[in-house]
């Protein structure tokens, strides 16, 4: 049964691929599994329609058969759940990888996403300057204990794993930011995620949706 | 084979039950599994020993012979997926269940322990008192979502699971701010999760460290 999933007819980032859609893309390409996409307006998110998929009116959700998901962290583990390729056979290792994906959504997303909200939404406040230092310092300080972790490993704990997919796919939204760049390794394994063929299908296909609008 | 946690020596809560180890032992009573815990202090948690287990320097994690995990997620789902009692047998039902708590974790949890940073963190700052009620809008906005989702029923879908387990655990730090109060449906419901035989026992386990640590 083909899942479809829900992006952004419109997504604020111009098809960067940074809207969490591109995630669970990913995952689906990365297992090998078709998917269908219905587009939302930002308009049509917050209707009862689709407030009865996503209680938080947001983009992604995950429809096949009977079942309904919203969460990208819990899309992408019924993916990586359901197919091969995602999480390691060995239960201690598939616990660790399970680990590193509630670590980037858990620990990381959260300073890097209040990043945005001071960047968006507080740039025209009286504190926007002043608070902005100390918000990039609650990025940093997680970046250096990351990257002290991955060190020179290609991925965060074995072969590529739903955990790299996850810790990528946010780590990829501070690329504008230049706050990657000091992180060498980091700036490198998020470079290795983007060179992966699934990542690179799913950027595409992403990135149509965008330009199809573009032109209508 | 007995699993050992970590938990904070002296927790800044006083003994609330706020910490985040509160829900792994939550976890573990729910499904009667016994326990041991280290207690670390600050100065412990951030040095190599406690950082090879935990490149955050944070409490919890979890070691269970030769697995070693951290990320209050994924050791409650690891506890989850391990015990019968705490995810439905139901595969779609199952899916749902983990749903709500990365529901707790990656959309409720980020905006409340942001207005934990506004209220402690940045107290003294000069934008604290105008920026907070921006703050705690971005809480109540989602508090009344959530509160229309749950509507009347006792638990977010179906019986008590792993998903009630980590958003009761998440709203419960909202309680000394008022802002639960507002939210009748939710209170009662953080309420049923503390009635839980299974809570009683993992919050007196946490208030006894903080008792025993009075005394010395
Ligand atoms: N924790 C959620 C966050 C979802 C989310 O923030 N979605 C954004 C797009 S990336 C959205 O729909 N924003 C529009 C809105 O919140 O109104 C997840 O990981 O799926
Ligand atoms: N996302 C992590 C957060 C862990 C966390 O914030 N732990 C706190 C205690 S509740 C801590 O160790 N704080 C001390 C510190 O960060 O230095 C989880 O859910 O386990």
């Amino acid at each position: 049964m083909t899942p479809t999933i829900t992006a952004f007819e419109r997504s604020p980032d111009g098809g960067k691929g940074l809207a969490r859609d591109m995630r669970v893309r990913w995952a689906l390409e990365e297992v090998g599994q078709p998917y269908d996409v219905r587009l939302l307006s930002f308009k049509a998110m917050k209707e009862p329609a689709h407030l009865a998929l996503h209680p938080f009116g947001q983009i992604p959700t995950y429809e096949e058969g009977g079942l309904a998901l919203f969460e990208s962290g819990a899309i992408v583990f019924h993916i990586a759940a359901r197919h091969a390729g995602l999480l390691p056979d060995d239960a201690n290792a598939r616990a660790r990888a399970i680990t590193w994906m509630f670590a980037a959504l858990s620990t990381m997303e959260p300073p890097i996403v209040d990043l945005a909200i001071a960047r968006f939404l507080e740039r025209d406040e009286a504190w926007y300057e002043q608070r902005l230092p100390l918000v990039e310092d609650r990025v940093r300080n997680r970046l250096g204990q990351l990257s002290l972790r991955l060190g020179d490993a290609d991925w965060l704990d074995g072969p590529f794993s739903v955990g790299d997919l996850m810790m990528a796919s946010v780590l990829l939204r501070l690329k504008a930011s230049g706050l990657l760049d000091q992180y060498p390794n980091l700036s490198a394994y998020v470079a290795r995620g983007e060179a992966r063929p699934a990542y690179k299908r799913a950027f595409e296909a992403q990135l149509a949706v965008f330009t199809a609008a573009s032109w209508t």
